[in-house]
Protein backbone atom coordinates (compact mmCIF):
# COMPACT_ATOMS: atom_id res chain seq x y z
CA UNK A 1 0.00 0.00 0.00
CA UNK A 2 2.91 2.22 0.29
CA UNK A 3 2.94 2.98 -3.38
CA UNK A 4 -0.90 3.76 -3.03
CA UNK A 5 -0.45 6.31 -0.22
CA UNK A 6 1.88 7.93 -2.26
CA UNK A 7 -0.28 8.04 -5.07
CA UNK A 8 -3.20 8.78 -2.56
CA UNK A 9 -1.24 12.54 -1.65
CA UNK A 10 0.03 12.80 -5.09
CA UNK A 11 -3.79 13.40 -6.16
CA UNK A 12 -4.71 15.31 -3.11
CA UNK A 13 -1.57 17.58 -3.56
CA UNK A 14 -2.32 18.35 -7.19
CA UNK A 15 -6.06 18.38 -6.49
CA UNK A 16 -5.20 21.18 -3.94
CA UNK A 17 -3.52 23.34 -6.78
CA UNK A 18 -7.24 23.12 -8.55
CA UNK A 19 -9.27 24.01 -5.51
CA UNK A 20 -7.27 26.46 -4.22
CA UNK A 21 -6.37 24.60 -0.76
CA UNK A 22 -3.13 25.45 -1.63
CA UNK A 23 -2.01 28.89 -0.33
CA UNK A 24 1.57 28.69 0.03
CA UNK A 25 1.33 27.53 -3.78
CA UNK A 26 -1.31 30.72 -4.37
CA UNK A 27 0.67 33.32 -2.74
CA UNK A 28 4.38 32.43 -4.65
CA UNK A 29 2.46 32.48 -8.17
CA UNK A 30 0.66 35.86 -6.55
CA UNK A 31 3.98 37.03 -5.95
CA UNK A 32 5.39 35.94 -8.73
CA UNK A 33 3.09 37.65 -10.91
CA UNK A 34 3.53 40.56 -8.75
CA UNK A 35 6.84 41.11 -9.64
CA UNK A 36 6.19 40.65 -13.53
CA UNK A 37 3.71 43.61 -13.04
CA UNK A 38 7.04 45.69 -11.38
CA UNK A 39 8.60 44.45 -14.55
CA UNK A 40 5.92 46.05 -16.63
CA UNK A 41 6.08 49.45 -14.07
CA UNK A 42 9.87 49.68 -14.79
CA UNK A 43 9.95 49.13 -18.26
CA UNK A 44 7.16 51.71 -19.02
CA UNK A 45 8.89 54.23 -16.53
CA UNK A 46 12.21 53.49 -17.79
CA UNK A 47 10.57 54.31 -21.98
CA UNK A 48 12.36 50.80 -22.45
CA UNK A 49 10.56 49.71 -25.72
CA UNK A 50 11.85 46.53 -25.93
CA UNK A 51 11.26 45.26 -22.19
CA UNK A 52 8.03 46.35 -22.39
CA UNK A 53 7.12 44.67 -25.71
CA UNK A 54 8.89 41.65 -24.43
CA UNK A 55 6.08 41.17 -21.70
CA UNK A 56 3.18 40.38 -24.00
CA UNK A 57 2.08 37.19 -25.20
CA UNK A 58 2.40 36.13 -28.92
CA UNK A 59 -1.28 36.42 -28.79
CA UNK A 60 -2.16 39.84 -27.16
CA UNK A 61 -5.43 41.86 -27.35
CA UNK A 62 -4.69 45.34 -26.65
CA UNK A 63 -7.54 47.54 -26.29
CA UNK A 64 -6.76 51.56 -25.85
CA UNK A 65 -9.33 53.70 -25.11
CA UNK A 66 -10.99 55.77 -28.39
CA UNK A 67 -8.61 53.73 -30.91
CA UNK A 68 -8.79 50.63 -32.51
CA UNK A 69 -7.71 47.13 -31.19
CA UNK A 70 -4.15 45.88 -31.26
CA UNK A 71 -4.02 42.49 -31.98
CA UNK A 72 -1.42 39.46 -32.07
CA UNK A 73 2.91 40.50 -30.70
CA UNK A 74 3.34 42.26 -34.52
CA UNK A 75 1.14 44.96 -33.99
CA UNK A 76 1.76 45.25 -30.34
CA UNK A 77 5.54 46.05 -31.52
CA UNK A 78 4.36 48.51 -33.39
CA UNK A 79 2.25 50.04 -31.25
CA UNK A 80 3.05 53.83 -30.14
CA UNK A 81 2.97 53.56 -26.51
CA UNK A 82 2.22 57.06 -25.03
CA UNK A 83 4.36 56.95 -22.07
CA UNK A 84 7.11 55.96 -24.39
CA UNK A 85 6.57 57.87 -27.43
CA UNK A 86 5.47 61.41 -25.33
CA UNK A 87 9.24 62.12 -24.03
CA UNK A 88 7.20 64.47 -21.01
CA UNK A 89 5.45 61.95 -20.34
CA UNK A 90 6.31 60.43 -16.78
CA UNK A 91 4.48 57.48 -15.22
CA UNK A 92 4.00 56.51 -11.23
CA UNK A 93 2.38 52.96 -11.31
CA UNK A 94 0.67 50.77 -7.79
CA UNK A 95 -0.34 47.74 -7.96
CA UNK A 96 -3.70 47.48 -6.46
CA UNK A 97 -4.95 44.24 -7.03
CA UNK A 98 -3.61 40.76 -8.16
CA UNK A 99 -5.37 37.51 -8.37
CA UNK A 100 -3.79 34.34 -10.04
CA UNK A 101 -6.10 31.21 -10.77
CA UNK A 102 -5.92 27.97 -8.64
CA UNK A 103 -4.16 25.74 -11.55
CA UNK A 104 -1.48 29.20 -11.76
CA UNK A 105 -1.43 29.33 -15.30
CA UNK A 106 -4.07 32.75 -15.72
CA UNK A 107 -3.54 35.54 -13.36
CA UNK A 108 -4.76 39.33 -13.54
CA UNK A 109 -3.45 42.57 -12.60
CA UNK A 110 -4.98 45.95 -11.94
CA UNK A 111 -2.31 49.05 -11.25
CA UNK A 112 -3.20 53.18 -10.68
CA UNK A 113 -0.54 54.93 -12.80
CA UNK A 114 -0.55 58.37 -11.76
CA UNK A 115 0.52 60.60 -15.47
CA UNK A 116 1.48 63.64 -15.31
CA UNK A 117 3.12 65.02 -19.03
CA UNK A 118 3.30 68.73 -20.50
CA UNK A 119 -0.03 69.53 -22.23
CA UNK A 120 0.08 71.14 -26.40
CA UNK A 121 0.21 74.68 -24.58
CA UNK A 122 3.15 73.83 -22.93
CA UNK A 123 1.73 73.77 -19.66
CA UNK A 124 2.02 70.94 -16.90
CA UNK A 125 -1.19 68.69 -17.32
CA UNK A 126 -1.82 65.18 -15.32
CA UNK A 127 -4.11 61.84 -15.78
CA UNK A 128 -4.77 59.02 -13.96
CA UNK A 129 -5.23 55.54 -15.33
CA UNK A 130 -6.48 52.27 -14.76
CA UNK A 131 -4.37 49.71 -16.08
CA UNK A 132 -5.69 46.39 -16.50
CA UNK A 133 -3.70 43.22 -17.91
CA UNK A 134 -5.04 39.17 -18.00
CA UNK A 135 -1.33 37.47 -17.88
CA UNK A 136 -0.80 33.41 -19.00
CA UNK A 137 2.14 32.05 -17.23
CA UNK A 138 4.54 30.63 -20.75
CA UNK A 139 5.94 26.67 -20.54
CA UNK A 140 9.10 28.93 -19.58
CA UNK A 141 7.54 30.15 -15.85
CA UNK A 142 7.66 33.62 -16.78
CA UNK A 143 4.28 35.26 -17.43
CA UNK A 144 3.27 37.22 -20.62
CA UNK A 145 0.55 39.57 -20.89
CA UNK A 146 -2.68 38.65 -23.06
CA UNK A 147 -4.85 41.19 -23.01
CA UNK A 148 -4.62 44.75 -21.93
CA UNK A 149 -7.20 47.19 -21.09
CA UNK A 150 -7.22 50.66 -19.60
CA UNK A 151 -9.27 53.84 -19.19
CA UNK A 152 -9.12 57.07 -17.35
CA UNK A 153 -10.40 58.40 -13.82
CA UNK A 154 -10.10 61.59 -15.05
CA UNK A 155 -13.92 63.21 -15.88
CA UNK B 1 -2.18 -2.52 -7.26
CA UNK B 2 -5.68 -2.28 -8.50
CA UNK B 3 -6.23 0.63 -5.53
CA UNK B 4 -2.89 2.16 -6.84
CA UNK B 5 -3.31 2.27 -10.39
CA UNK B 6 -6.49 3.99 -9.71
CA UNK B 7 -4.86 6.49 -7.59
CA UNK B 8 -2.39 6.99 -10.51
CA UNK B 9 -5.03 7.45 -12.75
CA UNK B 10 -6.62 9.95 -10.67
CA UNK B 11 -3.61 11.62 -10.40
CA UNK B 12 -3.35 11.71 -14.39
CA UNK B 13 -6.72 12.80 -14.75
CA UNK B 14 -6.30 16.28 -11.99
CA UNK B 15 -3.32 16.75 -13.82
CA UNK B 16 -4.45 17.13 -16.52
CA UNK B 17 -6.97 19.42 -15.61
CA UNK B 18 -3.90 21.73 -14.46
CA UNK B 19 -2.17 21.64 -17.59
CA UNK B 20 -4.38 21.88 -20.37
CA UNK B 21 -4.43 18.76 -21.87
CA UNK B 22 -7.89 18.07 -21.66
CA UNK B 23 -9.62 19.90 -24.78
CA UNK B 24 -13.05 18.20 -24.13
CA UNK B 25 -12.85 19.32 -20.48
CA UNK B 26 -11.88 23.40 -21.68
CA UNK B 27 -14.29 23.35 -24.27
CA UNK B 28 -17.23 22.73 -21.93
CA UNK B 29 -15.80 24.82 -19.81
CA UNK B 30 -15.22 27.68 -22.51
CA UNK B 31 -18.70 27.17 -24.12
CA UNK B 32 -20.14 27.41 -20.24
CA UNK B 33 -18.49 30.48 -20.19
CA UNK B 34 -20.02 31.98 -23.18
CA UNK B 35 -23.42 30.91 -22.32
CA UNK B 36 -23.05 33.18 -18.67
CA UNK B 37 -21.68 36.58 -20.95
CA UNK B 38 -24.84 35.73 -23.30
CA UNK B 39 -27.19 35.55 -20.10
CA UNK B 40 -25.18 39.17 -19.61
CA UNK B 41 -25.69 40.55 -22.76
CA UNK B 42 -29.51 39.27 -22.83
CA UNK B 43 -29.99 40.85 -18.94
CA UNK B 44 -28.44 44.14 -20.56
CA UNK B 45 -30.26 44.48 -23.64
CA UNK B 46 -33.17 44.04 -21.85
CA UNK B 47 -32.81 46.68 -19.11
CA UNK B 48 -33.32 44.03 -15.85
CA UNK B 49 -31.20 45.46 -13.60
CA UNK B 50 -31.78 42.62 -10.96
CA UNK B 51 -30.77 39.81 -13.51
CA UNK B 52 -27.54 42.12 -14.30
CA UNK B 53 -26.49 42.49 -10.70
CA UNK B 54 -27.04 39.03 -10.11
CA UNK B 55 -23.91 38.20 -12.31
CA UNK B 56 -21.39 40.07 -10.40
CA UNK B 57 -19.08 38.46 -7.63
CA UNK B 58 -19.36 39.60 -3.52
CA UNK B 59 -16.11 41.37 -4.20
CA UNK B 60 -16.22 42.60 -8.01
CA UNK B 61 -14.59 45.93 -9.41
CA UNK B 62 -15.82 47.61 -11.57
CA UNK B 63 -14.06 50.59 -13.87
CA UNK B 64 -16.19 52.79 -16.01
CA UNK B 65 -14.04 54.91 -17.72
CA UNK B 66 -13.73 58.58 -16.30
CA UNK B 67 -15.62 57.87 -13.04
CA UNK B 68 -14.15 56.60 -10.03
CA UNK B 69 -13.78 52.77 -9.23
CA UNK B 70 -17.10 50.58 -8.15
CA UNK B 71 -16.05 48.12 -5.31
CA UNK B 72 -18.52 45.25 -4.06
CA UNK B 73 -21.40 44.14 -4.86
CA UNK B 74 -23.11 46.46 -2.58
CA UNK B 75 -21.42 49.43 -4.32
CA UNK B 76 -22.45 47.70 -8.13
CA UNK B 77 -26.42 47.34 -6.99
CA UNK B 78 -26.10 50.78 -6.70
CA UNK B 79 -24.34 51.75 -9.69
CA UNK B 80 -26.29 53.70 -12.10
CA UNK B 81 -25.68 51.57 -15.62
CA UNK B 82 -25.76 53.96 -18.43
CA UNK B 83 -27.77 50.86 -20.55
CA UNK B 84 -30.43 50.83 -17.59
CA UNK B 85 -30.91 54.24 -16.63
CA UNK B 86 -30.64 55.81 -20.48
CA UNK B 87 -34.19 54.47 -21.60
CA UNK B 88 -33.36 55.29 -25.04
CA UNK B 89 -30.11 53.05 -25.11
CA UNK B 90 -30.16 50.03 -27.12
CA UNK B 91 -27.51 47.51 -27.30
CA UNK B 92 -25.97 44.79 -29.11
CA UNK B 93 -23.17 42.49 -27.89
CA UNK B 94 -20.93 39.90 -29.51
CA UNK B 95 -18.54 38.17 -27.75
CA UNK B 96 -15.14 38.24 -29.46
CA UNK B 97 -13.14 36.20 -27.18
CA UNK B 98 -13.31 33.49 -24.32
CA UNK B 99 -10.74 31.84 -22.19
CA UNK B 100 -10.61 29.47 -19.41
CA UNK B 101 -7.60 28.68 -16.97
CA UNK B 102 -6.99 25.27 -17.60
CA UNK B 103 -8.19 24.82 -13.86
CA UNK B 104 -11.51 25.79 -15.22
CA UNK B 105 -11.77 28.03 -12.51
CA UNK B 106 -11.15 31.95 -14.26
CA UNK B 107 -11.77 32.94 -17.25
CA UNK B 108 -12.34 36.20 -19.16
CA UNK B 109 -14.65 37.31 -22.27
CA UNK B 110 -14.20 40.47 -24.45
CA UNK B 111 -17.47 41.66 -26.10
CA UNK B 112 -17.73 44.24 -28.64
CA UNK B 113 -21.27 46.41 -28.07
CA UNK B 114 -22.86 48.41 -30.44
CA UNK B 115 -24.79 51.33 -28.59
CA UNK B 116 -27.46 53.72 -29.90
CA UNK B 117 -29.05 56.20 -27.84
CA UNK B 118 -30.97 59.56 -28.42
CA UNK B 119 -28.54 62.26 -27.20
CA UNK B 120 -28.98 65.80 -25.80
CA UNK B 121 -30.15 67.47 -28.53
CA UNK B 122 -32.71 64.50 -29.47
CA UNK B 123 -30.03 63.37 -31.84
CA UNK B 124 -29.24 59.81 -32.47
CA UNK B 125 -26.41 59.23 -31.52
CA UNK B 126 -23.67 56.05 -31.34
CA UNK B 127 -21.00 54.29 -29.52
CA UNK B 128 -18.65 51.20 -29.55
CA UNK B 129 -17.91 49.81 -26.93
CA UNK B 130 -14.95 46.96 -25.97
CA UNK B 131 -16.39 45.24 -22.66
CA UNK B 132 -14.28 43.48 -20.74
CA UNK B 133 -15.14 40.82 -18.01
CA UNK B 134 -12.84 38.29 -15.81
CA UNK B 135 -15.45 35.67 -14.21
CA UNK B 136 -14.48 32.94 -11.39
CA UNK B 137 -16.24 30.23 -11.02
CA UNK B 138 -18.58 29.80 -7.66
CA UNK B 139 -18.60 26.89 -5.52
CA UNK B 140 -22.41 26.38 -7.13
CA UNK B 141 -20.85 25.83 -10.50
CA UNK B 142 -21.58 29.12 -11.70
CA UNK B 143 -19.76 32.06 -13.12
CA UNK B 144 -19.44 35.65 -11.94
CA UNK B 145 -17.99 38.86 -12.91
CA UNK B 146 -14.44 39.49 -10.36
CA UNK B 147 -13.61 42.70 -12.85
CA UNK B 148 -15.42 44.15 -15.37
CA UNK B 149 -13.41 47.28 -17.40
CA UNK B 150 -14.48 49.04 -20.53
CA UNK B 151 -13.62 51.71 -23.09
CA UNK B 152 -14.81 52.94 -26.03
CA UNK B 153 -13.41 53.01 -29.52
CA UNK B 154 -14.80 56.28 -30.55
CA UNK B 155 -12.11 59.12 -31.31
Amino acid sequence: MKYGWTLAALALAVMNGCTGDSPQYLETAIADLREAADAYHEAASAKDRDAVVALYADDAVMIPPNAERVEGIDEVRNYRFGFIENPSVETQFETIRVDVSTGGDVGWTLAMVEVTFTDADGQPASDRIRDFHVWTKQTDGSWKIVVDIWNSEMP
